[in-house]
């Protein structure tokens, strides 16, 4: 199998992004890909453009997306895995150049959530798992789901709204020092605790916004990276993905989520690491919840000791693990088809150590991970990183 | 790169099935693919999901057709091209098992059209493209696309609307002939020639009908398909791939797909074949006049020269080259995700020789071809299948 290497990354800046039409979006981060790559449109075999797309005006945005950045004829490709959709595009792109019918692959995300009227439960978040049982018979939206999970971890491990609040207010303050996320301002655990109730014990800012957003990755085989003459690549080590049923009844519990597990076992075999090797990583944090609950799943500490490991601040950089120090979903935004590819971007600047402060993760291994999730733990994919 | 081959092929009845769910529909054709292959769900590494799904109930509609038909925790991705949605998930799955990912894939082309209240315009039709430039400002539906290429053939070409009609009446011949057809009865080019306009000069029996159903595949490895004991495996020789732009005012002519030269190309080369050695081909007959210009696109006739061909009867099985021997998406149905795996089953069918009568292409070569277009010729799909 040949060998994939990042040599491109760029994202738009997250927010409610009126300002642009959903082609101008994406052209925001392809550029900046582009450019970060030392390439043009001409170098580049094939575009797979990650999107969820749902309901917004242009149903089938692949090919007006590809057409407005340049990739026409090679944009035959859309992807979409609702909330995983990105790191689902970036997997699609990695077996065309593993499988050597590609050399260079760009891989687009892009969504704009403003312009639909509902986001959150009939238009998109309601049918984003199976909406005929969940949604329209028992009104399950994403934030119940979620809560489902919360209130079955607290009781079963003894996690608190506090800590579920610690990791926004460690997510918000590294969204205060990333100019591209979509929420710039810190948080105390005081204002979490205090904020309206959505499906309790999930709170508005345990919640991740609503955002619209663009995020691009150039993917390239070991040829192509030396061809291209490109001084750092960031090589993908492993992915995993595996889902999980949609039918929340049908599962036996909802303190950890089957389909990460199944997703992280498989990465880290395919990548040959173990999970405690993680120095730093973008996980899915929908809600504050889902972090928690992702650091046990992924292996960083065992089931039951998520809560324990952000109580002791181990997920800043510096600690442990660094987790979602660019914001993560809920500081940075969670603009679907552009999260996965957004969490890729962050990561391989964290490797390639370009980032300045407090916002770089100090790197021994440079191992790192983005967790993508769609829906309530319905599908997700782990991506390792090497530099 | 690893050889691919198709081990099991299954369909649906194409037609209007509000007899079932989008998931039951699914596993008509998964449970006859997996049959046909002799595995059962556990064989299978990984399942691609092609449906455009836009406006049903299930907007994301991967996720519950997967879990019902026995696919979680193997199902994580969607692909979406338009009319082009199943070639791009054999596509996607081709390149998992080429990269050594996987080593048996479930791909699932599923679609129901009748679920969505106006498919040929707002809601979906229009959308397949630049909705904002071509359909919104324009008013540019699927049929007056088509008409355009159709009058641009006619005055430069001599093409006639006669030559459609005959298109017409091969592909519903066809259809007569095959159980699983949404049209199964013949017509006439007097029926065809007064049918109602749609879009002049194409007319009701010059289009596709809005079809539900449902195509599956299963692809293998090289060593995958041994040790399952496949008795007749037919290899993906070569796939090409290509798009064009959706904004129709900036192509160069209306007499030609670029989209489908560029993938014809492609995968010409790939296979190590000429346009002469294809036998068997099932082609993208959205409304008739894109059969001929196919014919000429995919390099079977010069430029100019395909209506001749259909008036010569050179396409009916036993002629030049046999087109769309199971009716096409003229008669056997256009349900968008299943067309392109639909067109597959066929071949496969085709190639092993399982086909009674009039309904087998005679064979010395053991070639085939498959062509999948989304939109007005906006994305093309070209596989070359191989016994």
């Amino acid at each position: 199998m040949r060998k994939v290497a990042v040599i491109g990354v760029g994202q738009s800046v997250f927010g409610v992004r009126g300002d642009v039409t959903l082609q101008e979006l994406a052209w925001e981060a392809v550029r900046e890909a582009l450019e970060d790559a030392g390439i043009t449109q001409k170098d580049v075999d094939i575009s797979v453009v990650g999107t969820v797309g749902t309901r917004g005006y242009e149903l089938m945005p692949a090919q007006p997306v590809n057409d407005y950045v340049g990739m026409t004829p090679k944009g035959p490709i859309r992807v979409e895995m609702a909330c995983a959709t990105g790191l689902a595009a970036l997997t699609v792109g990695y077996n065309f150049i593993a499988s050597g019918n590609a050399d260079v692959v760009l891989a687009i995300g892009v969504e704009k959530m403003n312009e639909v009227d509902t986001p959150t439960s009939l238009a998109v978040g309601g049918r984003a798992g199976n909406y005929l049982w969940e949604f329209h018979f028992y009104g399950t939206t994403m934030p119940a789901g979620y809560a489902l999970y919360a209130t079955a971890h607290m009781a079963k491990f003894g996690t608190t709204e506090e800590h579920m609040a610690l990791v926004a207010v460690k997510n918000h303050y590294y969204g205060s020092l990333n100019p591209k996320a979509h929420f710039q301002h810190p948080v105390t655990v005081e204002e979490v605790l205090k904020s309206r109730p959505v499906a309790w014990p999930i709170k508005l800012l345990d919640s991740s916004p609503i955002s619209d957003g663009a995020a691009a990755v150039v993917l390239a085989s070991e040829d192509a990276a030396r061809r291209l003459k490109v001084d750092t690549p960031v090589w993908i080590a492993g992915i995993g993905y595996a889902n999980d049923t949609p039918i929340l009844t049908r599962r036996p519990d909802y303190v950890g989520y089957r389909a990460t597990r199944l997703a992280a076992e498989m990465a880290y075999k395919r990548a040959g690491i173990a999970p405690q090797d993680v120095e730093v990583a973008n996980v899915h944090d929908a809600f504050t919840i889902a972090e928690i609950i992702a650091y046990e799943d992924l292996g960083f500490v065992k089931k039951g000791e998520g809560a324990k490991l952000i109580a002791e601040g181990q997920t800043y950089a510096g600690g442990k693990v660094a987790v979602n120090i660019d914001g993560g979903l809920k500081a940075k935004g969670h603009p679907l088809g552009a999260t996965g590819l957004g969490m890729v971007y962050e990561l391989t600047k964290q490797l390639r150590e370009e980032r300045e402060g407090k916002r770089q993760a100090p790197l021994k291994r440079y191992v790192a991970l983005a967790h993508n999730v769609a829906g309530v733990g319905h599908v997700a994919y782990v991506v390792v990183l090497r530099r």
